[in-house]
Formats: C-alpha cells, structure tokens, sequence
C-alpha cells in the first residue's frame, strides 16, 4: 500500500459519511488528498480527518476529476446521478445505498466474503444492506462448510440505520414520555420509542418490505449462489447503535453447535460472544462503535435434521456500512483494482 | 352464571395481581367474596376491585378453606406449596407460575384453544407462558385448518414480563442515561435500556432458555400434539408492556396469506390489523391494555413448499396472564367445574 490515493467522501456531513471519516482516519487510510463533498445545502462546512480540517465542497457532475476513489454514502438518487459521473471520470465508486447493489454490472462485496467479485467491477462497487453484510460475515464460513439450503431470519435493528434524525426522534421520544408529555413522530410512521415497528422501508407488492427482500437478494448475490433461501422479517426496536439478528439456519451437512463455534472462532471479522453461564452474548450495546460481527447464542435446532440458531450482532453504521465501504477501497487498494477498466 | 364463588387472588400486590382484580373488576366476574392474598410483607395493604376496599391477608395454608378458586400469581415456589393446599381445601386453583405446567395431572389451558382439558382438572390448573399464550391463539386456527409441522419464532418481549421491578429498572435506566450518568443493572443482568437481550429466564443444559423450551414443550400440551416441532429464540427488549412474535410455519396443507387472514379474523381472540398500504401492523403500543392479540404482517414464505410469515402481538400482562387466568375461571364456571373431584 505504498501509492497513495485521492479520495472523496461523498455525503460527508451526514451520520454514515461522519463514520467513514473516523474509519478512515483510525485505520490510517493511504489518501494524498482528501475532498469531502455534499449537496450545496451542506458545502462550506468543515469535518476533520486525521487532525486536519477540510472544507465541505458542493457535488457536481466534473467533481471527480482527478478523484481514485470515491466513497458515497449520498442516498440513492444522488447516487445514481453521480456515481457514473464519477466513473466516467476514471473514479472508482464504493456506494453505499441500495441503487447499485442488483446492478449485474456492479459488484456487491462484503470483503471477508466475496473479494473475488471486486475483479470484474466496472468502476462502480455497492456496499450491501446493513443488515445483511453482518449476516454474510456470519454465513459464509457455514455456507462454504456444510451448503446453506434456508435461513429464517428477524432482526432488531436500531434507528441509527434510518440516519441522524431518527437517533434524535428516539431521544425527543424518550425525552418527552419520562416527563408526560405527547409524542411526535416524524421520521417514523408510528412512535419508536419502548415500541417495536415490523416495518422498516416501504412495503412491495408481495406484502414484505423492501428492507426484507434486500436481505433475500443480496443474500444469493453475494454468496455467488442462488440456491440459498432466505425468508426475512425486519423490525425496528428502540436502540440507539447495534442490529441484532436471530437466525435460523438449515444446512446439507450437519454441524454441531461445537462444530459452528469453532469454525466461526477462525473465520474473519467474528467474535464468538457464547458462554451462557457468564451470561455472555452478543448485545448491541457492546457492539456499538466496534468493527466485528459478534456471534453468540449458538444452538442445534431439533425441529430439522440439520438446523442451527444463532444471534448476530454488529454495529450498523461501522461495519454495516463506513467500515464495509472503506475494507472495499482497501481491497481494491491491495488487488491493484483502483482504475475505471 | 347465576352462581357467586368466593375467589381469592393470591400474590394480589405485585403486578399481574393488580391487573387481576381490574380484569375481574372489568368483567364483573361473579364473586360473592374477595380475598386477596399476599406474603406476610404484604398483609395489611389495601387493593380496591369493583369500588370496594378489601384488606390483603397473608396467605397461609388453612387460608383456602371456604374460597371456590384461588388465582394465584405469587411466584413458583409459593404455588408449590399453596397450590395443593388450596385444592386439599376444595377450591380449584388456577396457577399463573410454571410449577404445575408440566405436570400431568395438571390441564394447561388457554380457553380459546383447549377448554375441553379443563374437564379433567384434579385441582390445579396452569396458565400457560405469556409467550406461549398468544402465539397458541394464532396458532390454533391455522393447525385445525392445515396441520403445523414447525414453528420458528423469535420474541420482542416487555420488561413487564418480568415484573413491576423491571418496569422500574427499564424507566430508571432511560432516566440516567437521559442526565448523562451511570446505568445499574439489578434485575436484569446487563442494561435494558435502549439494548436487546437475548436471554430471558436461566440457561438449560442443551443452550436453550427456559423461557425457551417453555414455548417448545407448552406447545404440544396446550395443542394436544406431540408433532407440533417448535424451536424459539427469546429476547427482552426495551418496552414497557406488549410482547411481539415474528414467527414462521410450515403446514402439511398450502394455506395463501388470504386463506389465513379470513381464518384468523373468525377465530376468537384475535384481531387482524394487516394493512401495509395504511403502514397499519401489530405494535406493542397498541395492544397494551388491550384484551385481543393483534396478528398482522401475514405472508407467504417462499422458501418452503407450504410457509408462512406473521407478526404477533399481544399484552403479556393481560391475555399473557391476568386475562387468561380469569377467562380459565370464567370457562370453569360456564362447564361447571368449580369442584376439586
């Protein structure tokens, strides 16, 4: 990693783009220059990075020229407006909203999972659903071990992955209840706080929501096997930091819980959180501002010949998203891939 | 049910004891006499039901003669020891503990779903787990229509389950961390607020719950099939009242989305609120208070030949307990069985 790169963070003013400044910072990313850019609503505003201050300039279409590496995290529609601008410009795009992710000429990568597919990007690269990296980082070493025929997955997932307003409604929420008085809710259809929504995204016309059917697709994509199902419930519950998960798995092959705790215990970006008589698992509380997945709860379901439960932790805006994005640019970085082919 | 009973509430100081009298109080249960029963502690204070003050009196073992039915809502060990007193003495119990559930001699009814066990009571008559509770009412319909071969569920359960203590715990805890200062976990082993745990009741040999296994065994009873596989992962969740179900089926026979949402609006105890375009789904919120258990998020599962995806909600401290226990004894009186045989 001796070449060092010009990076733009775009959306750099908001809760993701906040995060990847910090991650870039902390894993001292190889960057010559670094451009925060945003919409003109937000230029002109200073972030820091590495102990230095840098001026947020306004996203245009010939913002990129001269730009590597490109980390979006801008929103969907300023993503597909942009991203191949930049591309265009001979900048490699890690995007973290969901317009490329099904993209056949996009790679979808989780880096512990499918670094393979950064080969044959096209200058355009998704981060997947927040949701779903953690539990790719979970499955893969399963998938690769005993073939996952089906997981019946639902999650508890905290508003900090809806953006910074709804971390300020869950408080404002909080707020006004302790002292009696009547809710808002803005950000969410229905009041978030001590409360539990089966929605998040908008519905599809098969009845489960957007957010649910990420995880069935983007499963398969990045597993590189579209044999593996998926059926997903998605909840939000009154966390700050932190998705949980709690999967039901079905396998070919059998395995032990023993089996899945040693596997996982060696496989990358895990930490085995699984001692019931310390009272030890994986809690969104510990996992907020920590980059692993954490793993815990791991059991033999008897109802199937051979079925696993687990529960998934990890923080949702590290490595469900800033943290995710930049192991992408780092890996591009490490296979040579940082050009437009 | 032009008879009266003398019915003692037994445990009528904690919290589900008090939702007990305003449920018999809210359903003009005939009693001719009220006596609530507490510890030594608890003697001498005051409860109020239908507009009239009574005195909590220390429940002792030659307390229930006299007295038709005994609630009892005072903890496993106290039932262990009073329960057969009280039916030694001829009055039925109904126990809201998990002393008698498994046990044989002892039917496990949710009046919905089995009150023909009632019919074979020696005395002691459990109330099921809150979890099992309404999951059952959901279930029932659905396993006469099309045979359940499996359950996977995964619970967002309320502090309240735990009791009056843990209501207080989660409020002081979003209190302090309001104001900036130190979170004491007592009643939980690790902070509630603004966290998920997954660990609800002790750890069982095999890594399960017990809250668990509750949902596994008290299944095949309440239904009366041993075929029914369930296999559960239990999490506490920051909400005051109101637990949540994401729960997966398999039947024998194909049922559409439809086929169930017209099955379970004709059942009892149910109502249907599953209406994704007004974003109008179960919340806890909502069923707090609230007699029914409120079923929404109803969806095919495509990974299975004949799944199934819903979303159960329910008041655990009302149809999970209070209401239950009086609706045992309600049904009781209706195919008069208010004897010890």
């Amino acid at each position: 990693m001796s070449k060092e790169f010009v990076v733009a963070v775009c959306g750099a003013t908001g809760a993701v783009g906040q995060e990847m400044l910090k991650v870039l910072e902390q894993r001292d990313f190889p960057y010559s220059k670094l451009i925060p850019m945003a919409s003109a609503r937000s230029a002109g505003k200073k972030v820091m990075c590495k102990g230095e201050e840098h001026t947020v300039v306004e996203m245009k279409e010939d913002s990129f020229e001269g730009v590597d590496i490109a980390l979006f995290s801008a929103g969907g529609s300023t993503s597909e407006k942009f991203a191949p601008c930049a591309a265009k410009s001979g900048c490699v795009v890690v995007d973290n909203s969901s317009a490329w992710r099904m993209n056949d000429e996009c790679p979808l990568v989780v880096p512990e999972v499918n670094p393979h597919d950064l080969d044959w990007h096209k200058g355009i690269i998704a981060n997947p659903n927040c949701s779903t990296i953690q539990m790719m980082v979970a499955l893969k070493p399963i998938h690769d071990e005993a073939r996952i025929k089906r997981v019946v997955v639902s999650t508890y997932q905290a508003v900090s992955g809806t953006g910074q307003k709804a971390i300020e409604e869950l408080e404002n929420q909080v707020r006004r209840l302790m002292s009696g008085q009547p809710v808002v809710a803005d950000v969410y259809p229905h009041q978030i706080a001590f409360n539990c929504l089966p929605q998040i995204d908008v519905f599809m016309d098969n009845g489960y929501t957007k957010e649910e059917m990420k995880m069935v697709n983007e499963t398969t994509k990045i597993m590189g096997d579209p044999t593996i199902k998926v059926t997903a419930t998605c909840v939000r519950v009154p966390v700050f930091y932190g998705h949980s998960e709690s999967v039901n798995i079905e396998t070919e092959e059998k395995l032990t819980a023993d089996d899945v705790r040693a596997l996982l215990a060696k496989s990358p970006g895990i930490i085995i959180e699984d001692y019931p008589e310390k009272k030890a698992y994986p809690m969104p509380i510990n996992a907020a501002g920590e980059d692993a997945t954490y793993i815990g709860r791991i059991r033999e379901d008897e109802t199937i010949e051979n079925g696993l439960n687990m529960w998934i932790v990890s923080d949702n805006i590290r490595k469900g998203a800033a943290l995710n994005t930049i192991q992408i640019a780092e890996t591009l970085i490490e296979r040579d891939l940082v050009r437009v082919p």
